[in-house]
């Protein structure tokens, strides 16, 4: 008898991360002979029949994965309802997995990924299908309950911190003449872990960034501009980390309080230039800013070396627990010890993480409300250890970043939409 | 006879590598046991009579300066008029020159700096004091003449087309289900060396970035609709570099074509928000943007060796250069040869620098107005190559940028206000 087949999906925001994951996946799967394919674009490829064999590429491509940021199979933003509403839907990727033999499914994601985990094992369960599903945790958000943190955080933080730093010198050494606030505008929309990474940058009460504007605490303008002031007339300048996901004390998104554009369009700008006009028409003084978006959670050339590797790990450890008979679980970091840092992969069961955001402990941000204390350097510091540095081409001056060939295997089933019901 | 004293200042905006200069200044400095001064924020300094003395700094730190970015003195943006209009401060420039026996002075900047060295080099002449001045190129704009390119270009040209192409891998994985277009806001108000260096993330026809808007083309809101809506029909996704410097063709830059938010000011957004806007409300396209801003030209982490070593060779050159006995001259980058990329520094004229933009050459953008052509891949890609990777701290995951004492040397002037005339 086969052992059956095993299917990697990835799901939701990329990484810089997500495809380390994916290469021990892969690696792991080639280690242990099990045949492997990649769904295109997570579940609406597996809904699609739309599977990438795995078999077709080059060890150095794969091994490649580690190194290159984003999702190298694509990923999507699709929401499988309950099984109920979306029974239809959920009876086809059985279909699908029963005529490639798939019996492992690693879905790849972060809260919702982890609740359709759970369904899809549900179903296997009740159309009697023998299938074992292992959520894999990957989200720049570090909003996983359970593990320590997730792959993808690390990196992004690192990126944060770096930035602001540097950013900082650049003002500094402007503000005399020139620009004397900045203010940088990070993800986060619903909890302040990234922002809270960019309080890694400086130690020192006059070291950037002097303020972070947290999703946690209601924006209080009046304080807000008070410690603007206050540091530019310390300091000489003031270096402003403002979270995508700051509100008033409405509860409401600033950056949705109603802008308008040329174009007579709302929603032009973000946060971020909101509060450095803030800034410029109530202090007076020169400012920039910079939201660097996507470029945050894709700056594979600037991955932390702990994020690299526990990502690696958890992809390892996802198809071992396959092999081992587990079914509805999630491998996750836990923490071993600081000093040193020592952390080790575990099974944890995934019903303990679906659904569940790990909020940012009150006691990480500092009692003014504008940084982050000495407890949340400890958990943050090793989380942006070390270096990855990718491979570069000596001729081009680029990363070397994985060509993989993406060859679909012959779809068994009819065709499907994934309009259909 | 004493062969007089050092003074070294920068000016304007800072770059990655302008403390490579100041490193490389310092070194030379040493190495000839010349003694060194640092303008404290540049020009603005030097009036002030705020002169940092360089002997009191140890080695180490000098030569962290190799790889620290900003302006580790402060730069600034203070232009000196005519020596008509402005002969008093000229005057007392020459004041605190004489008081510490500073017989050169190395002003360390972009097409502004290289006319105020001029000047100074000629009021020294007229008011019988030997000084020489010695202009050293910086500018991430990339736009003095004679010179190949300018000290700080490189690195950002290598920042940017690394991360268009890092978000570029990100948005493909997201957009059969969400982000289509991305669009990166990239700073050259009035040239677009910076965009064009967006084009080496790529070489085949859909490779991103898929469209650079340069300041050069005047904005064609049809061609681009068109060309956005065939990319993502043809790709699957979109990648958009636009300059901040990107007009209409009236030659209004778009980015001022008046914009308001929340508290009804004008200015809020960049030209990139505008430009995804544009896409979402004509085509319907969901979007992300980024404006990474200071981050660019600050990522030292990221540097370009090119152009690390050459910002290097320039300041030495420049030490030298004075020692010889030059005066009003400035070290330029001259290319030998391109395969394999050889290059030497060799003194210029800065009357032939001064008050001159060297403009993108029309030959680098390719026809259709959206990309750039071989002639300028060969151009740009020797100064974008190698890495110059900073040291990184083992515990805290930050590079070690380099921390200096600053010690101000005593005045031996009366107090003096830069607002004096």
């Amino acid at each position: 008898m086969s052992q059956g087949n095993l299917l990697y999906a990835q799901s939701g925001g990329v990484t810089a991360v997500i495809n380390a994951t994916a290469c021990a996946v892969i690696e792991a799967c080639r280690k242990h002979r099990l045949r492997a394919y990649a769904a295109r674009n997570g579940i609406i490829g597996a809904l699609r029949e739309e599977l990438f064999d795995l078999a077709r590429e080059d060890r150095a491509a794969i091994a490649a994965l580690r190194h290159t940021p984003g999702g190298a199979f694509g990923s999507c933003r699709f929401k499988l309802k309950s099984l109920e509403v979306d029974r239809a839907r959920y009876e086809r990727l059985i279909d699908v997995l029963r005529a490639h033999d798939i019996r492992y499914f690693l879905y790849n994601g972060g809260n919702d990924s982890a609740d359709t985990s759970l369904k899809i094992s549900a179903i296997g369960k009740e159309l009697g299908y023998p299938l074992q599903v292992i959520g894999v945790p990957k989200t720049v958000d570090n909003d996983l309950p359970v593990t320590d943190s997730c792959p993808g955080f690390g990196s992004v933080a690192k990126y944060t911190a770096v930035s602001i730093l540097e950013a900082s010198l650049d003002v500094a050494s402007m503000s005399e003449s020139s620009t004397k606030v900045f203010v940088m505008e990070v993800m986060g929309r619903h909890a302040g872990w990234i922002a809270a990474s960019a309080g890694l940058a400086g130690k020192g009460a006059d070291d950037p960034p002097h303020i972070i504007l947290f999703p946690e605490i209601a924006f209080d303008e009046e304080a807000f501009l008070a410690k603007v002031k206050a540091t530019v007339e310390r300091v000489g300048y003031c270096s402003v980390v403002v979270s995508e996901g700051l509100k008033n004390r409405d509860g409401k998104f600033l950056a949705e309080a109603g802008t308008t554009d040329a174009f007579g369009h709302t929603q032009l700008g973000g946060v971020g230039p909101l509060i450095a006009q803030l800034v410029k028409s109530k202090l007076g003084y020169k400012y920039h800013w910079a939201v660097p978006d996507y470029l945050q959670r894709s700056a594979r050339h600037l991955a932390s070396k702990t994020d690299a590797e526990q990502a690696y790990a958890v992809g390892k450890a996802a198809v071992e627990y396959a092999l081992a008979g587990k079914n509805a679980v999630m491998p996750v970091i836990k923490r071993v010890s600081n000093k040193p840092f020592k952390w080790k992969i575990v099974p944890a069961p995934i019903t303990k993480i679906a659904n569940i955001e790990k909020k940012l402990p009150p006691s990480y941000i500092r009692k003014d409300g504008f940084g982050i204390t000495a407890g949340a350097r400890t958990y943050f510091e090793p989380l942006i250890r070390g270096e990855d540095k990718p491979p570069y081409d000596a001729v081009t001056g680029l990363p070397k970043y994985a060509q993989l060939k993406r060859v679909l295997v012959k779809k068994k089933l009819p065709a499907y939409s994934i309009s259909d019901k």
